[in-house]
């Protein structure tokens, strides 16, 4: 199968350009009955979109979605849910020096490489402009668990560049511009954030992505694990460069007795596993953190080459977002509601709906 | 699709428990005209292999591989290729108690969860005895790779438990039990391994994978990056909690100007990408890291519950790698090789034969 | 993958509905550098649009079709091709009737048990006009394979009732609104839909489909053979009942001697197989043939049951086609197309571009 | 996927050549909990089975299969249950001359083509022996439809040469040595046959299936219709060349009047549509009908070229089938067992289990 879809029962295929006419994307597999509007993906949208603070980029993409197929009087039919977002905000522009120089630490030199030729208006098809349409699609998975099986998936901003939030209070989460869940910590991040689009730097930060309520069970044994098939789709987000599952990279010095989450009765007395067992979900709440990198689109001049192999200097012009993760926490949460919603059908069409036939524990 | 298969292109499809009959994969759609024998596939499986040193589980597994089609007159047909591998130290054990009892932090709970049935002979298809036949069709992949392509693909260990590596030398890596690339850390290692034995104790692992002359243009952007097919595979192997590809996390602390990979004529000037932009191969090494958790199979007592939901103690008797990490090397070698026999095979059924129209450049 | 998706390389997913808002698919594993406008989809577009004769539906589809991504510059850039048609004529109608009755010999009674919920207007996903999209995806697979590989997909009606086309004449096809090619049939037909539309009854009909110029090598063998997933996509299109590849049905009562193809160096003395050796294209023309039944949207009463399980009498008003085969022929060109696409980028895959290392024939 | 893997859900992933060591199957994404032992496979294989008669070929094939994994005391686990059939009358043989011949109307030329390699032993990877493993799969797939829903799949020869069954009379179909449902076609058959094989010649001929007691509701509308589906399964059969659902080519001359299937409260009464209503199944029978060309292996001459090009004349010695069909009725019933079964657990996963709540009407 080629690139551009993601899942195997609940899929979603994706076309367009940062500067295309439109993009959009296609989920077949929805399971019939639920309700959906365009509301319902726009919620998701709005808090993606740029130019919601000083801290994102300024340009403006309405990102208003459609639906143009695949809901009747209201509810999904069963059949592909076909959605469109056009392009509104494509200022006329010079190109004739971009198109010729590849970006030090973007896909221009891949893409040329790999197709022999490249839309260079706004990165093209390699522009983090496509993630909406997976912010749309994971709206439209979250919509379904949350109301047939009580999943709920959320996520926050942990690090920004060199500061970590230290607390993990959802409720402060809607509450600052960076999704940050410390309060405390909003102030640091609004000076260092200033600081640095005087400086015209960027910087990396970590998002983490929680699922609550997810039953034990969900996740393919082997090569499509629940946790490898998270890995899969927070991985393809662009800028992410590390995934990690529960304890991640802390379970290296980690000892077994440390690591292994025991239970009793009444529940797991740790979550080191992140909710995955072999792969499956265990009934805990599935734990994701993923490294986002510093945009490399930056007015400081960086060394490159030309088409023609000649070297170059770079200067990137327009409208960036120096913390590309800033926006990054609901297309976390996009890809991981697609995940889960995918490895829901596909568990129910192997074994059945879920159950609860072998005691379900909690953590406690 | 089902879980027990990877690839689109390159396919493997694999079966086997550890206590069944057999273990077994089929690979589909391999080049045909490869020189294949057992011997290929023997050499990975060999360093994988129990036994081979005090550091890891004395069980004796011969592993030794029988090629049963696809291979005619010592080449490749281009026909499917069955591989198996027999079990033959099976000991006859008392399963009652443990199969009513779910070891803490292992799949028992989950597959209990997932299909109501399980096989609790030595982890069943949830045992990292599965990995073998990802090593005997990942030698297919890399031969492949290495006689057509010149790529050359290598891994280490770079930390174990509280130990890292601190050199890179390669030629130190197959000198010592541990695939540890610094001399100078081996006798440390030692003693850290054998105190942990006497303790009953385990502990988790770092392994580093490079793929050298890889030619820029492998990767599907969007959902089958380079890198999120790499998260992917690499997340599928056992214990494996966290992936990186290049500055992995460290790039959250990294402004753009540091992170970026400069370009000049003579070649990229620093690799934080890890040999990927914007999820296509940029002709750099390819450079994933993952950690491994420490294995659950401990003779220390841990709490948990039995299929009845009733508390219990248990105690896992028989042979376990005190640090599965030792022996994951060969394994994540073999799962990068198969994702990049797949891209390139992708590559080439869309683009044609990769090509060098555009200026190629190297590392400095 | 879901069922809206066909192809494994070169692959069309598609959505969209009767009455909805739009009609749309997008393009996945298109070889980047082809040249291509909305122009080169319409010519095949027209040739299926209804409302060209007396002897269609008179309904008005525009059909036009809009290229949203994966063009730059006059290019495919190897991106997603994202299409859309939007429906204009969309008549405002009481469906209140219509909606709680199964339509004898239509999708509604099916689409309910499936999805538990249809849309009723104009039968919804389940109509043809979800063949406007085929025929625009098969235009890019056919110009593809005309300018890289010199195929040439042409089809006709070589049947229409009882009525037989009885010679081959490529240059009559186009001459007449049958796409008949024995000019001798055309009054006999003409003459034959006035009087069936008098009656209000419908016809069914038989096209066939030949590509010549395809190079030997083409096809998976077992389970993908051409011949297979030619079936498969031919199957696919509303209305057909059979395929046949070859000689098809006929080789029944053929014996051994009178079925193979005998060879020459000069070529092969006949194509009793159509085309396909083993699931492998031979080089010689692929020629397929399928059944359409007759439409059963008739203005004369059937019976059948609402949806509360009662007796009733259907009566289909509006504007449909007495023989929906008449129309068909560019749609099964299309297919035909997109098989072809689908197995040279997926043999290109695997065994890198087509050769002739081994000597081609012809057809004598 | 590569061509050797059948199926989206419940997958079939095969391997092994006429003349190699083995021949192999993977089943992913069977349900678990079925009972299953190899008696469970062997009836249908037996059936299959060359020798039984003097009217197929007396090679002697034991194809005595084993189960390799994914059953655990007697049950599926849910895990991939892998399948061998280890070949045990590989006589040894002068391929000498065979190794530079081209048979005509074998797969000889196009696999060299494809490939640029062949093994010529008894046609490799081409041979028919193939279909054991698909009989394998299929039984596993007809027990759990048999089971769960009540689903009977059966098959029967409609046709050999110019001789017609006219009754169909299910009990008859085991009591002959053609799966003929009528009795008194029998000794003709018979004795055609034997005249066949004094000849050196072969025949064509027609298998029909049925599969009663499908749910309505199996299917996914466009391009996985539940008829393309099997039409992909039965044309991927060895020999098959034409394949119909329902009425199939008669439906050229129906007029919608008498195909359309009217529906009362008691029931459809009529099954032109063969159980499928725009690609989803309808309640009704399922009926499928193929045509299998005769086979190519003759020890009559046949005109041929070499790999070089020169022309020769090909003899086929050895033990062939002069009626292919003959053994085909076990192999088409698997293929539709096969695409019922990945049919239902895809309907599953998306829909939830099939349902009532629509009424369901059957056959009068």
């Amino acid at each position: 199968m080629s690139g551009n879809t993601f899942g195997k029962l609940f899929t979603v295929t994706s076309f367009g350009e940062s500067h295309g006419a439109a993009l959009g994307c296609i989920i077949d597999g929805c399971p019939p009955g639920l309700e959906l509007s365009e509301a319902d993906m726009q919620r998701d949208l709005d808090r993606r979109k740029p130019g919601t603070s000083r801290h994102t980029t300024q340009r403006r993409e309405a990102d208003e979605v459609k639906i143009l197929s695949g809901v009747f009087e209201g509810k999904t039919t069963g059949t592909p849910i076909g959605l469109m977002i056009e392009n509104t905000d494509q200022r006329s522009k010079d190109y004739s020096k971009i198109s010729e120089q590849f970006r030090p630490a973007h896909a221009d030199y891949t893409y040329m490489h790999k197709y022999g030729v490249r839309d260079y208006r706004g990165g093209g098809r390699s522009s983090a402009r496509e993630t909406a349409m997976r912010v749309a699609a994971g709206a439209v998975a979250r919509k379904f668990l949350e109301q047939r099986l009580g999943i709920r998936i959320r996520g926050y901003l942990s690090q920004l560049g060199p500061i970590k939030a230290e607390k993990l209070d959802w409720d402060q989460v809607h509450q600052n511009p960076f999704f940050c869940p410390d309060a405390d910590k909003v102030a640091e991040m609004e000076a260092y954030m200033d600081a640095l689009r005087k400086e015209g730097d960027s910087i990396g930060a970590r998002i983490n992505v929680v699922a609550e309520g997810v039953p034990p069970g969900l996740g393919e044994p082997i090569f499509d694990r629940l946790d490898a098939d998270l890995a899969h789709a927070l991985m393809s987000i662009n800028a992410v460069k590390g995934v990690e599952i529960g304890a991640g990279f802390d379970c290296i010095e980690q000892k077994g007795t440390e690591h292994r989450d025991e239970m009793t009765p009444e529940g797991f007395l740790s979550n080191n596993a992140g909710g995955v067992l072999g792969g499956i979900s265990s009934g805990q709440p599935i734990v994701a953190s993923i490294a986002l990198k510093p945009t490399s689109s930056l007015r400081l001049p960086g060394r490159s080459i030309d088409v023609h192999g000649n070297p170059c200097e770079v200067i990137t012009t327009g409208r960036h977002d120096p913390c590309v993760g800033i926006r990054a926490t609901p297309i976390a949460e996009a890809m991981m509601a697609i995940v889960l919603m995918d490895h829901y059908l596909r568990h129910r069409g192997q074994n059945g709906d879920v159950s609860v036939s072998t005691p379900v524990i909690g953590q406690l």
